[in-house]
């Protein structure tokens, strides 16, 4: 899925329509205090479970932002990337499927179109449970995210959709439940955000088979 | 444990210590491609849970990335806050305790000290148990984070700590564990990051009494 060469910064634009930082300062208690953030969209995450089959269904990607984390956790400068020691495939995250919320249409909808999109089962709204809403990233963008569930069958899978649209490389992975379940065990390491982790966990508590 | 004021916004200075945002270049495929993010550091986070009391304990503070996610996404500019329609307190965040890794000791040393200065708990090392690691923010920082957890007693509290160091204003709450459960509910809003409700889950899961 990756095949991903030639990696390297630069410094970001001033006009990224994608990360807009800026300072934000404030008085506490009589003291002037600032805070560093960004702007990040607004986004929506859906857990969805294929009852035909009895499998969790997530994607899996490429994350520019965990390479990054990685290499520079191990002091390894940008100019000097060794793409042997450091392959592509050690910041493929295994994530719900999920999309920012940038279009005037309602947020059930927005993940329905991503449901479609990134894992090709298409699903009508009203089989879209809004379960719990959050705030992501508390220290630096504060963007809103809200959790949905769904539970599809075989029949709703389009089979000329899934992956993605435009320039997105997404897989789609199914996991069994109990699979699942390991990874949330004690001593898992996984490059997945603490989103999915809580969808996962959700799941398990309050809609997995009984018998599973 | 707010009275905050005055809150504004300005441009981000090019030498922040905190946000330093950046380009990352990268080809896929055989097409260029680009990805904007930004450098944040790894982290610790903690469950604690008091079994004198059999309470968990949790932090809350006002989050000013949470405060400018609110406002922003309800089209407020910067120059014209009303602070009476939007009080700081929106923006005040139930967390667990943690703090990033900005030291050079061990990361269960780092969470030692979260534990001590933000909650007043003294805790030696070997009773501070590592779960998980995950990746937080996928898509601006990959930075990771470390879940660990820890049991206390009252016998534990050192009375005069606690409520963080320097400038920070920290206060420590208490919750029940069915009170703590509810937060899970269906249906839930909250400020609180998924890595909260993560640990938190994985606490009723995996710790929780089973007489509760």
């Amino acid at each position: 899925m990756n095949n991903i060469t030639d990696i390297h910064y630069g410094p970001l634009p001033a006009d990224s329509p994608y990360v807009k930082p800026f300072r934000f300062h404030y008085t506490q208690n009589g003291k002037q205090k600032s805070w560093d953030l960004l702007k990040v969209h607004d986004s929506v995450s859906i857990v969805i479970f294929n009852v035909t089959r009895r499998k969790l269904v997530f994607v899996k990607q490429f994350r520019p932002a965990v390479y990054h984390g990685i290499i520079s956790g191990d002091g390894v400068e940008p100019g000097s990337i060794d793409m042997k020691k450091y392959p592509p495939e050690i910041a493929v995250t295994m994530e719900l499927c999920a999309g920012i919320i940038d279009k005037p249409i309602s947020i059930v909808e927005i993940a329905r179109e991503e449901i479609l999109e990134e894992c090709g089962y298409d699903v009508p709204v009203d089989r879209i449970e809004q379960i719990i809403r959050y705030r992501s990233g508390v220290g630096t963008s504060g963007a809103e995210q809200t959790l949905f569930y769904t539970e599809v069958t075989d029949a709703d899978k389009v089979s000329t959709a899934g992956g993605g649209v435009d320039d997105e490389i997404i897989d789609v992975v199914e996991y069994g439940i109990e699979e699942a379940r390991q990874l949330t065990a004690k001593g898992t390491v996984i490059t997945s955000p603490p989103s999915f982790l809580f969808g996962l966990m959700w799941f398990l508590a309050n809609r997995a088979p009984k018998d599973a």
